[in-house]
């Protein structure tokens, strides 16, 4: 099943602040109400974020009424701008959506026919995002044995993507081949995206998952039951440093103390070759995602709160990084974009 | 305030389930109500158990009806095992409880006589625990400089105590010492003593406190955003091994990869001479204090779950060990004991 979709002059996917409790698909009908569900994390995940602001600019050119191709642009401009506002961390939203924008940039042609390059090129853009995903699965499978138990954070699977998933999909591409594979999930507070998204996919799959606490993460692995970690990422730097959800520097921290492969799993378009880990804002989002759960407040008044989405691990933590051109240790990532071009 | 008392024939305490949102006192009538409230957690914190174990046998001496010295014996016997069966791991409730039988064993005298003795040293040991906290925070304050940010995990404050706190008991003194301390509080999933029970006390006093989620810790270390962690104890070996709340390995491991301090607030009646770390059983409790947060499910039917309730830190990851008979390196903590005899 495909995570998100182009039907018939909307978008529509899955309301991913809902699941486990309930399956409801959103109908986005302007590049506004996609911004908003990326903003929301209703819609969540690098890759998937992607696609999902690439096919939002395709709302605002079916929608635009501009009577040339220069007040198209100008209109895609301003899509581009309000999607890149939603999230600054994670580089595949900006990459998309500057895709788009250079691809209708570089056509000539009737107003009708730029409109249909932007569709086509975000639907481009998602159909890549799947088949990059089997790469990718294929190519990180060989990384897995039979019997291996992996723990994940948070959620890098097909709800993270258009399909398949970048970590789950290693895992699923080595379950495929016929090795047995366990997984245990980190539930990654504050939005539980292991609990309620991981859990969710692996069990519709089959394949045995155990939910802890991000807290037990250290226990799991000095108690010898885990055997790899694989985690996905928001942006992997030229230098290998990997920006991705709260929690995965801990994670990668611990691996290296417990002699652990800590892998990382990114597509190519998850790869910032310009960027300096000083250059790159880490979103914090709002205390209130930390301060309630189901509506119910954990905390007294007066407490202060952080909230960064993301954290930053540095490329001594990482033994490699899983890409769809194959695999790569963090600081010769730059290589996996020679094999792409 | 006193976080437990004696109440005419009753042990009131707060029942820390309900903490921030309510202040709810429990008034607890028979050995077997406090049995209960301390196996839900309504009771918590390694000395306050070990306080409310001995207000236990108590009730149940001023409740018995026993016709001579061996049938009280037995009666509180019985008590015992029932209260020491409710939380395996935490040493303090097995030293308080043998601690009143072995005094009832060495009394002679008419039964009254015995259930006064009963109640006597079970208010000794809550009085002790007071007193106790006061100097363990003396010695510990030593260890903090004026502007340093503490972080802190779990509650070993007044709430997990009689009064005053272990490790919220070192800032306290600190404080009182006029020195400016601020405090980051993880939240302690799954049952978030962090963010309901030590955000509420630091506010209750004005000592600033920061809220973070359980992954982020490595964020703060990493933007040195922290000087020191001080956690509490619910059982510390002779060989300086420490078992205390679940996510305690995690962080004693990144203050090492992050070269801070680790230090570990623990009286001598944590300290555990006999066992080594295969002997002590780390109690696994129920799934669904995961899988339910405030009665919401928080991922799918047919997730494993585990939930061990502690973990086990070794020597190497402790700086030193702060008890109320000073400050020792963790392979050094039996002389805490020598000095207390």
């Amino acid at each position: 099943m495909r995570t998100i979709r182009w039907d018939d002059g909307a978008v529509v996917t899955i309301d991913q602040t809902q699941l486990p409790a309930k399956l409801v698909f959103l109908k986005l009908k302007t590049c506004s109400d996609v911004a908003k569900a990326i903003k929301s994390m209703r819609i969540r995940g690098a890759p998937l974020i992607g696609a999902a602001a690439a096919l939002g600019l395709a709302l605002t050119a079916s929608q635009s009424k501009a009577k040339d191709r220069r007040e198209l642009i100008i209109e895609l401009r301003d899509s581009a701008i309000l999607l890149k506002s939603t999230r600054p961390t994670a580089v595949n939203l900006a990459w998309a959506v500057d895709q788009v924008v250079r691809r209708v940039g570089e056509t000539r042609g009737a107003i009708g026919d730029l409109k249909s390059v932007v569709l086509d090129e975000a639907l481009e853009i998602a159909e890549s995002d799947a088949q990059t995903n089997r790469r990718l699965g294929r190519a990180g499978a060989k990384l897995l044995e039979d019997g291996d138990t992996v723990l994940t954070h948070c959620n890098a699977g097909a709800l993270a993507t258009v399909e398949y998933g970048t970590a789950l999909g290693v895992i699923r591409a080595a379950v495929e081949e016929g090795k047995k594979i366990k997984v245990i999930a980190t539930e990654t507070r504050p939005l539980l995206q292991g609990a309620r998204l991981t859990a969710f996919e692996l069990i519709n799959e089959g394949i045995p998952v155990t939910l802890i606490t991000d807290g037990m993460a250290a226990y799991v692995m000095k108690n010898r039951m885990v055997d790899k970690v694989i985690v996905g990422a928001d942006r992997v730097l030229r230098s290998g440093h990997v920006y991705n959800k709260i929690g995965t520097l801990s994670l990668a921290v611990l691996a290296k103390a417990y002699s652990l492969p800590f892998y990382v799993a990114a597509p190519t378009s998850t790869i910032d070759l310009d960027s300096e880990p000083d250059d790159v804002v880490i979103e914090q989002r709002d205390p209130r995602e930390i301060l309630f759960i189901y509506g119910q407040r954990i905390a007294p008044d007066g407490v202060k709160v952080l909230n960064p989405a993301f954290d930053l691990t540095p490329p001594e933590y990482v033994t490699a990084i899983i890409t769809e051109e194959g695999v790569f240790p963090p600081k010769a990532v730059r290589k996996a974009l020679e094999h792409s071009e």
